[in-house]
């Protein structure tokens, strides 16, 4: 009798108390696409109320973020994501930020690109500016091009730190594939080849992020406390996210289509092989315990580029496992407002983060996963 | 014994958790004074944070959606609504958009016109480019007015598509009162009157929404499923919002006071009739089968007109219940983040909507609606 | 046995329910250097999310908010306030407002020069309209410096209200710093000079507003009803304020600086001994009556002064109570969704505040009281 009121007292406690709980339990459910979709908005509608950039809301870093979003709108199709897309582009002018020689400052128009595609409005986008900085920073002149820019960091290249690959090949095969002019996707070929050429180690199949983390066999070569070489999470995934986005769109037939996809998989099987075994890789991808904590913009541009090639049939199901054990872990980076944290900051090889740190870009890799983890089986 | 101990443990319960509860019983007191000002705030709060246009943020989506916050800032005085109400001005540099024979351009100059009456600050509304608008709107020839834009859509006249009515009309009119100018309100009857003879069904009482739905007694004629002649709700309830406003700001005296007046009464006693059982209008108004779902802009819109003629004399009071249904629907239509949903996209004809659904114009119709309803009795 | 029964319920209901009764007792803990950060942050958050200004996002009262932002990131270092300074001075394009006559349009110089020192990005500041504006308004004729503009309020001096002293020196006394071109501080100080001996009262210690509340000794002199002289909250918030932030870039040798330092204490005192029980100022400080409530951006203005004087070793421990008293009460004006309340609106004279009201340069207040209350002890 006693355990009988006991046991409704009990039910009435559950039955009353159960909201706040279901919420918190539906959050679990990490793979309920509701939930990801969720989790996608609020750290869009978070990201919109604090921006954030380096030198301008034209620059990468929106860049980057925006990517994300233009994803996330491919995969969802909702409107919140176009709206912002819209309202940064207008607010831009559609201009790209200002050094024509640095593939920085064009990564804002994968986002104008992909407006011009999907918004059918007569005369909306403006692609003038894109195509001005693209003639510039493909068919002129440069210090860094020609080599005349000789300082200790080696800019004697278009793109000679890794970062590039994210920033301006897939605007340039973007806006190839939309005008029909294969002769911006081969300029964009010639130039991936001088930095995949210095940059990429053939042993590692990882990117050094510059030549300063390139071995050249003398004392000065920088090495991780475990003797490894330098391999920077995030540079890694903006090359590989990159090569996603890459693919993506460009030509099946196209002649060297061949070369992407196979270094595409190369850098898929190593991102596999490391990834800790809680899911997010370290900013120092062959030294984990430089800072041993999951860094969720290097993670998240893997964990897109992974899905991506599971999604697309570049990469088989192996890979499946690894990456819902990367988005859990995403998931739970994010915090309850929307906040997607333990970003490393603006940077050029591993640092710490954060559980508060966060970025415009870190939001964007989220989004990138996210927009991938949706299609999954 | 035992009751008592579970009296008490329920009381405990109840006490305990009754926070939660309490939310939700207020919420659903929707003709509270205090509720009404903190759904509409929530409105334009989460409305300010997800900005959207069609084209520029100086368009007509902005246009009614400041046209809404013009007026719940009128009926409430909250500041919140004129600091929104400035920030856009000055964004927009208080510039209509660009097309200065079209009408939607110059929507947002409604917003503009009404910060220059009620903010007191010399010489911080600036309406040249309002003035400039309306005066080649009005008095220079263009392509509609002079007819030869023969598209198939009939574009012969300077406002074709019923929309138009509440898009330039009642900035006009403001103008005219504001600077005392009867000529302007003279020319604003002249073009009415176009659309008047021109769309207006007189048998229904509805404005067909351009003339692809004038039946013209052919094959050609569009019909709805059930034979009837196709009635958009927001396009009606752009036309009669519109008159609405129109007759806020009109001369008592004004010599065609009289013909707005009575199309009011008309269109408000056949929305009246033609209200769904539970409050809110389909998007096809003779024809609420096609989407049998309520539809919140045009009934916002629908709701403000009846609550502005209740509460100026020009409806009586057997319309108050069906504005207080209205109501109840809108308010059951808004997210618990402020949201209002259930806003058909942007379009021409009816289409369903859906709970997520939204616009900035929604956004509008609703706080209108509000503003209204805060004056009920 | 029962007792058993009721005992294990009640723990059952207290377990399961104490999540929302956590949150409201950490809210309590004012002084928790956590809960202080938060509710900054949150109080930037809402600021961020209801833009506001008098005349243009330029203007004095975002100049007002965003040195209280900047003294927020300076003290906690949390990049979302670098973020806020960064994307308000890109909008504005490092602009002043336009007035170079008027010391309210160069106050959010403040936040620009914070930024070209905190932001080490190479090229990011421009500061030549903070200097253009300066030269102009320091070294130029304008007809309020040469006495031509002789109004009722006498505006016969450049800085003829007191809020100027908060408007114009700091920054001054900062670009000379940076700049390290001390004769800014010099021109600075003379014009310092020409308000003090105008609008100080030597006897009260406090600043008039403006003329029109100096008494010249006949029946036009404005008095409380309680017979005494009107000196307003805010207006002295202004002035002591303004003085802890001049004081704090003021180079130790310089030669004026024993006036700032006199000056500042002989205000602090005044107003530690005026201070009303409840911690929070009224905003008429001899006549509390009039208006019988605490106004929250006087108050900010002088808990951030007599917090800075304690830490900076000017005021000893006895104002410690003081101000501990000071913030308590403005934490409780903070509503639960970040807006800081009980601000009175923008004004020249002591009027009401409610729990409701609210501006920039309120939170601004609030942001500099708890930028110093976090280094307290």
């Amino acid at each position: 009798m006693n355990k009988s009121i006991l046991a409704i007292a009990t039910a009435l406690i559950l039955f009353t108390c159960s909201e706040a709980q279901k919420t918190t339990l539906e959050q679990k459910d990490v793979f309920n696409e509701t939930q990801i979709k969720e989790s996608m908005i609020k750290a869009l509608e978070w990201q919109e109320a604090h921006p954030i950039f380096a030198l301008h809301p034209s620059d990468w870093t929106n860049g980057a973020y925006y990517t994300g979003v233009a994803r996330a709108h491919n995969t969802t199709k909702n409107m919140m994501y176009m709206a912002a897309l819209k309202n940064q582009a207008v607010k831009n002018n559609w201009n790209t930020f200002k050094r024509l020689h640095h593939a920085d400052d064009v990564a804002i128009s994968y986002s104008y690109l992909y407006v011009a595609e999907n918004e059918k409005r007569r005369n909306f986008a403006d692609l003038e500016p894109t195509k001005q900085f693209l003639d510039a920073h493909l068919y002129e002149d440069n210090n860094w091009k020609d080599g005349t820019n000789k300082s200790k960091e080696d800019k004697t290249i278009l793109w000679w730190w890794c970062d590039a690959l994210f920033m301006a090949p897939p605007v340039i095969n973007l806006y190839a594939k939309q005008t029909e002019q294969p002769k911006y996707l081969d300029e964009m070929h010639k130039y991936y080849m001088e930095t995949y050429n210095r940059l990429y180690d053939k042993e590692e199949k990882l990117f050094a992020r510059d030549m300063r983390f390139v071995w050249k066999g003398n004392d000065n070569d920088r090495k991780e406390p475990n003797g490894k070489k330098v391999f920077w999470s995030r540079g890694n995934g903006w090359v590989i996210g990159g090569l996603a986005l890459l693919l993506e769109d460009m030509p099946e037939d196209y002649e060297h289509r061949g070369f992407y996809v196979n270094l595409f998989k190369e850098m898929a099987a190593k991102i596999l092989e490391i990834q800790p075994e809680d899911g997010l890789w370290r900013t120092s991808l062959l030294s984990p315990e430089s800072y041993d904590h999951g860094e969720v913009s290097g993670s998240g541009f893997h964990t897109f580029a992974l899905a991506w090639g599971i999604n697309n049939g570049l990469l088989d199901k192996k890979y499946t496992p690894a990456v819902k054990k990367a988005w859990k872990a995403l998931a739970a980076s994010q915090h309850e407002d929307g906040r997607v944290g333990w970003v490393q900051n603006i940077g050029a090889f591993p640092e710490p983060a954060s559980v508060d740190s966060w970025q415009n870009f870190g939001t964007g890799a989220f989004l990138l996963a996210g927009s991938e983890i949706l299609k999954l089986e």
